[in-house]
């Protein structure tokens, strides 16, 4: 027997000590059926402020994790998923997008996607909570990271009392709403997609989060059934997004004029969107499109 | 106060009473750092095997779910995105598919696509473990409908064993391996494909679950690369799949010579799989093409 090991006794192996050190998880109750956890390394950030309860933390597998009252936002891993599928599929089938507007995503996740095309004359972002776009700056670089950008004009305030009253007109608006609970609930009814139509130039499109067909059906069929009574045309595409209910996410696009199914443009950069990913968003698997019609 | 408060005091108010009953849940952790949780209504059945441990559950959201080794194979609910995926890429973009091999697959769900074509002359079944489907035949209806179906050929042998001997030929080979740990290590390697080709009839064309390239980035690279030393074709197409790690789901294809991304016949029925869903199910977003090339 080695002379220590009596003095050693106590403490924990290494891979117990391991295992002690890494156990704290982080479990979203996406529904009341279905749980995602991801394994936490460490908590960055806490706060609560007039509209949410913000937490930031490093998870072992998916990195940096925005989360606004218990539901996540996005993670450092798998945000581009999201971030480009929104960003892009409006922005490249629009013949000619100079001014667009963010209505949530006070992170930047969504709105450096949109700077990446050149010919942006202005993105304007306008999300209720401070606190988000200054934990996003300090904590969150790589969803911030555009944020400064001479081209972004950065408000914080109620984007459904701006969507009201505004003079301004876009060619493509973008809703990054969270989950549509108290102030958002109102964000997929049709008042709402009248007054973004109201701000919307000839050819102007918009594109919304649908939820998931698995885990928010009845919400899903809402959206779009909704945007059906105020815009011309209206599809539906879809993509993956591992830390989102079902992992199987779809969206909304409302358009007056152009197909916004038909990419007709390019973007460098995107690891999740291509012109062929675009195309192939749009095909709905049979149980999908019937869920919509 | 009522005259009966007293004596209810010590009683669960109803709301905390249905939370106790349904607070069961089933979690698998498909990673160190992501776990998948269902709400469990009930248990099934429950058995080890010489195998593996069955497990089967009735969860509140995705119906009933088969488990082994702590694995979720398939629930009732989302199966058939993983189960049409499987049988009907290969299945339709082959010119005449009459004699089709499930390696795998005990509980028939595959079984059951693959015998919606009505041109199939014979189906063989080979899974090492026998209670699997016995339970699948009790307690999995919609997944075990088709075992007793004329066409169906189902024999509990290990199929590596089989693979090397036998001197049947096949249109078409689906491996629906369990995950890649004890006797299914070998099922992701050149050997493995290469026997696989072996019983191949010219035009032959073989689909395996590659995994995720969120959750087993390795893996699925190395199935694909292993494959690509045996095949003159391979591709790789995904889907969603809910249930399974990151609800991003991959699959590997490789043929002898008709291209696998190109359908060349309808089957009727699914909900998942359309010939469109078929070519958009080959476009892979950048990261994804990037990591297999």
């Amino acid at each position: 027997m080695p002379p220590n090991s009596a003095a050693r006794e106590g403490e924990l192996s290494p891979v117990t000590r391991e295992r002690r050190e890494n156990s704290l998880w982080l479990t979203e109750e996406q529904t009341s059926g279905l749980s995602l956890s991801l394994r936490v390394s460490e908590t960055v950030f806490a706060k609560k402020t007039q509209y949410q309860d913000i937490l930031i933390v490093d998870t072992t597998e998916y990195g940096r994790t925005l989360v606004l009252d218990g539901a996540i936002q996005l993670t450092e891993r798998d945000e581009f998923c999201y971030s480009e599928m929104m960003a892009h599929v409006p922005l490249c089938s629009h013949p000619s997008p100079l001014r667009v507007l963010i209505v949530g995503g006070g992170d930047g996740a969504i709105l450096r996607e949109v700077l990446r095309h050149p010919y942006i004359d202005r993105c304007t972002l306008i999300d209720i909570d401070k606190d988000v776009t200054a934990a996003s700056e300090k904590y969150l670089p790589f969803a911030s990271v555009a944020l400064k950008d001479p081209r972004a004009d950065v408000r914080h305030m109620d984007a459904l009392a701006y969507l009201k009253t505004t003079n301004e007109r876009f060619d493509v608006v973008i809703v990054d709403s969270t989950d549509p609970v108290d102030f958002a609930a109102g964000l997929f009814q049709s008042p709402f997609y009248a007054d973004i139509k109201r701000i919307l130039k000839k050819d102007g499109i918009m594109t919304e989060l649908a939820e998931s067909p698995f885990s928010d059906t009845a919400l899903m069929k809402q959206a779009i059934q909704q945007m059906r009574t105020v815009f011309p045309i209206v599809k539906m595409y879809w993509g993956a997004v591992p830390t989102y209910p079902s992992g199987m996410w779809t969206y909304g696009v409302a358009s007056l004029a152009p197909d916004p199914a038909l990419p007709v443009r390019r973007v460098e950069g995107t690891r999740y969107y291509s012109q062929k990913i675009h195309g192939a968003s749009f095909v709905l698997p049979p149980f999908l499109s019937d869920l919509i019609e």
